[in-house]
């Protein structure tokens, strides 16, 4: 009988019996008669042992000349073995190579340090290393927790178009597009579309590719980037305060429980995700201002938050913190306003520890017809392009609230990354465009 | 005490007790001394009963000027009744009206039949009607089923970029960006990526819009659209096959088994869909030619099908067929060739049943170096802008195989709908970019 092919992360019930793993070779060590090559298929990593006097002299020769990255078919017998990553080690019997990589053109990405640049060239070939695919495997994770948290709720996925005639908060980076003979812009956020998709199921949410032409490089801007949305009648700014702090210890509870090993790879400081519980901390804007003066900071009342703001007022808290009622003069136009203090916006940021920043941001929207009339022209938007918008309070108006998270900034956190380029398989920035 | 605000599709738990149902008014019927208006609130509809003689006067009359979608906070007690659509009326005592829809400028799209174009132009308004409401229902569980379809398998999600620097087949059907001082082009696939995911991954899967400029207005084709590609490692023809019906055929039954109501309301022919089980009819593209040419198509071997062929071949089955081996000359140029006949490609086209045409296409992926560099060259394709994908090739090439799925076909097939334009919230196509 054949062996069975087994998957790396599936190992630990086949202890003992002959399988083969498909894979490639991920590092190769020799100590004398002895073979430790190390194999990776993609859901884990195992160490095999080849030993001399144990298997056919062809097959230890095709070993020892193994280049990394080589793609082979392994058999072998699993056998626990508590100093194993895995706990397993592969006593290996044969070993068939599909594809060897030529000695003299080796794999480009070794264990050695390469330059930032060198491995976003390489990014097709980075993903297979460790310390990516943990992310990855973070990644997935963070959105397969956010989809159930809002199925699980009732909320209806209505996507949004990626196609939009107008912009939803200026024009200074958008993405232009060639639409036949019209122009097109790409996405910023589903949100106006959103309020219409709410007053139609009551609660919704978009996820997508959403787009920013930002000429800015920092370690927290991409170009595109996925972000999940979610919108819902007849609630209010604390309905979403609490909504939103759900979401994400809820998200972070799910990657604790299965993403351990991820995580460890990462280097990622445990302690600091397993505090993160609801209710989280929360602020006023005001509050925030004198908080900021205290420590130094030169804000004046009135100003939005720069990153290191952000820094100083997420290091008070050891898990999110939600700011309340920014000035609605630095918010968007179709946010509504505290009916006790006008100047004031029913908004709310999320503020990730450890100096991660925003990573949602959302309220309540403005229903009052006139005001957002007022509003659209205030911003010197086009009355004809925001009738569609404008008809939601024309026709059934209710009050409703969401807000937007953006997964790469939730993936940096989470994983705990220096800067959104390794948050998303093929990042795309200003200088990057490729692969 | 308050009564508690409670969702319509919640409301057989709350049979004799006061609830409040927030929502809009849908329809309303007058029988002399009792007023029959439908609520609806987005989970559901319910028909509420006003009786003259146990309401307040205003009340009464309040309902009675009620407007089609005057948005409210209705209060009342939930009755059984077999004859209402959900199993129960509402005895409402108390109606607050949130926003009347003024009567001298009411809600465009009244119960009457309206145009296509018009309908279109009121995209945001006409989702709240049963009908639409209904196709959004199974367009997020034809979602969820393939997510939950591949995360139980233990694909790993890798969301390719949208932002392409080259295309993957051909240039014609691109739209093209300005991005800063280069220009980009927007995903029709994340295939080749995705080549690069399986190899990191082992299984992988990519879900997100993609995008074709296609000049054509037909019943099948949007500009904007969402598919779902999933790429395995060491996976061949067959196994495609397999994971494809099995993926179709996991989709149908959530949706059977989720939303019969939904599909009640589109009037779906359910027996057509009860029959869609593994496994499906497989042809080869060889006999597939000689059964068109029995029914009279004009099709000779070596062309591919057109919308009719498509129609003729899925009539033939009373579940989806898979078409293989179609000639190489009409697949893109990544597709690996069948070795016993080399003008045959190793694909796979999913017809879906009643004319509804391709929802997947696939197969196995050309793992030859030089022959897919003398293929890049032959498609007239810069080699320079594909060394990353000869990358692939070059270091750990393994046999690998994948298909994509159209979300909107499948959308239009389990829905039963005529036109493509229903089964995506904002539909993008040649003449249409709004709202």
């Amino acid at each position: 009988m054949e062996a069975a092919v087994v998957e790396i992360r599936d190992i630990a019930g086949h202890a003992g019996q002959e399988v083969v793993i498909q894979g490639w070779l991920y590092n190769l060590r020799e100590s004398g008669k002895l073979l430790f090559p190390l194999f990776r298929d993609g859901t884990g990593v195992i160490q095999g042992v080849v030993v001399k006097a144990a298997v056919p002299p062809e097959v230890f020769e095709r070993v020892k000349g193994l280049t990394q990255e080589s793609s082979v078919r392994v058999t072998g017998k699993p056998r626990a073995d508590q100093r194993a990553p895995g706990g397993f080690e592969l006593d290996v019997s044969e070993v068939e190579v599909i594809q060897r990589v030529p000695p003299e053109h080796p794999y480009p990405i070794t264990p050695k340090e390469h330059g930032v640049e060198f491995l976003m060239d390489h990014r097709h070939l980075w993903l297979r290393s460790a310390r990516q695919r943990a992310i990855l495997g973070v990644r997935h994770e963070i959105i397969k927790a956010t989809r159930d948290f809002f199925d699980n709720r009732g909320f209806t996925l209505v996507d949004t178009p990626i196609f939009t005639p107008a912009a939803c908060e200026g024009t200074t980076t958008l993405f232009e597009v060639g639409y036949f003979d019209e122009k097109a812009y790409l996405t910023q956020s589903g949100q106006l579309y959103n309020e219409a998709a709410a007053m139609a199921v009551g609660k919704t949410y978009c996820f997508g590719p959403t787009f920013r032409a930002e000429k800015s490089k920092t370690r927290r801007h991409l170009t595109e980037f996925w972000m999940v949305e979610p919108e819902v009648a007849f609630a209010h700014l604390d309905d979403v305060c609490k909504l939103a702090e759900e979401l994400v210890a809820s998200i972070v509870e799910k990657v604790l429980e299965k993403r351990r090993p991820e995580l460890k790879v990462l280097e990622r400081d445990v302690a600091k995700l397993e505090s993160v519980k609801v209710p989280f901390a929360r602020l006023r804007y005001d509050d925030a201002v004198k908080i900021l003066q205290e420590k130094g900071s030169e804000i004046q009342w009135g100003g939005d938050f720069g990153a290191t703001d952000e820094t100083i007022l997420s290091e008070q808290f050891d898990r999110p913190v939600l700011v309340t009622h920014y000035p609605a003069q630095v918010k968007a136009f179709y946010m509504a306003t505290d009916p006790e203090r006008p100047e004031l916006a029913l908004c709310v940021d999320m503020l990730a520890p450890e100096g991660y920043g925003e990573i949602v941001g959302g309220g309540e929207r403005l229903a009052d017809y006139d005001e957002l009339l007022r509003r659209v022209h205030h911003e010197g938007l086009p009355q004809e392009s925001f009738e569609w918008y404008l008809d939601l309070r024309r026709y059934g108006n209710v009050p409703h609230a969401g807000f937007g998270m953006g997964i790469e900034r939730a993936v940096a956190w989470i994983c705990g990354l220096d800067h959104v380029r390794e948050t998303i398989p093929f990042p795309r920035m200003l200088y990057r465009l490729k692969p």
